[in-house]
């Protein structure tokens, strides 16, 4: 197989791609076709992985009472954590993802080994969080692929992972990296959600390279 | 501005993206044009990123000085961590880091700030992590970019972070996430080097659900 030669075309499509990647907090709940779901774990498997570790260990969170025990963790999290010193805004932007949690038809967790035997340790004996940041590549890859066919993703963070674990009843030497809504977006949209609610705004300074 | 459509065109060659994306070691030295990196950049900072907070930075390692002292810490510290438990062959594949280091035009460190003011603190009282992890798809975003662009990136994580901090005089409270080789590579390829010389394969199981 030959080098594949990308178009100025497709480079203009993939810039759209990462400017309509959206943490979607509104689904329809439409389930997507099973094919579709396998394709896009296939696709997040090619993400790359220190050591070629692949660490990233997926789960389909399909029973209800499992659900109904995230959903109970985040909103005990998010009262927790957000409502004395952030104040009620932010308690409001963090309830959309409630509302993300009850709606998307799909639930992902991500987990992650963190001391594979696969990889042979190359590449992260200095630097160990390599292993999880090769999971947190492969959740990027499926949402990028995820967007690409219309599905949304959703990253609930506002959860104490520990206690997630229990719930899902997983190895406890796993990692719990991201817990995922997925499903078709109520509401696509170019801009940040958090950006158009007037949360935060992206800083140019950001864009300019520091030199050494 | 409408959603976009995303062609089947487009979603096959996306597939071919991630399975062309490899971590480069081979560079040709031919420096790359000032306007494309810059416009990597500003396509890195699409990448999602926790409250909005874009904790990444960016650092153009261009001092011949700091990147003879970054080489010098790599090759102390493969000879150190992976010479003692992993072997002669170990070795050698983290060796073919030096010569990216060597013959790759552009360095870039990433670093990431662990507790941003933008964002406001949204979403990760109790995953702090999760801000780190932005910047790691700050970083994939880029390595995507690139590849549609022709141009290679390598990580090199043999290093210790601490020492290459004071190497570069940046900010001590700043983490550092990547040391990046940047440049055209000598050697596209569809399978990654670590699997075409035997290190390790990509394991099946991977690319199935977990169901709970």
């Amino acid at each position: 197989m030959s080098v594949p030669e990308f178009s100025h075309a497709f480079r203009e499509q993939l810039q759209d791609l990462f400017r309509w990647r959206r943490d979607v907090r509104h689904f329809n709940r439409d389930p997507v076709p099973e094919p579709v779901l396998d394709d896009l774990l296939r696709t997040a498997c090619l993400a790359p992985s220190v050591g070629l570790s692949e660490p990233w260990r997926f789960v389909r969170v399909d029973d209800p009472g499992r659900r109904a025990a995230v959903r109970e963790d985040f909103a005990r999290c998010n009262a927790r954590a957000l409502a004395d010193h952030m104040g009620a805004d932010a308690l409001n932007y963090a309830r959309l993802k409630l509302a993300g949690l009850d709606d998307a038809p799909h639930h992902l967790a991500v987990l992650s080994h963190p001391d594979p035997t696969q990889g042979r340790g190359l590449g992260r004996g200095t630097m160990p969080q390599t292993t999880t940041w090769s999971t947190v590549m492969a959740i990027h890859t499926f949402w990028l692929a995820a967007t690409a066919v219309g599905v949304g993703v959703g990253w609930v963070s506002i959860i104490d992972p520990e206690r997630i674990k229990t719930v899902l009843d997983v190895d406890p030497a796993l990692e719990l990296v991201a817990y995922l809504c997925v499903g078709y977006p109520a509401q696509p949209a170019s801009t940040p959600e958090l950006e158009r609610r007037g949360w935060e705004r992206r800083a140019p300074e950001r864009r300019e390279w520091i030199q050494r």
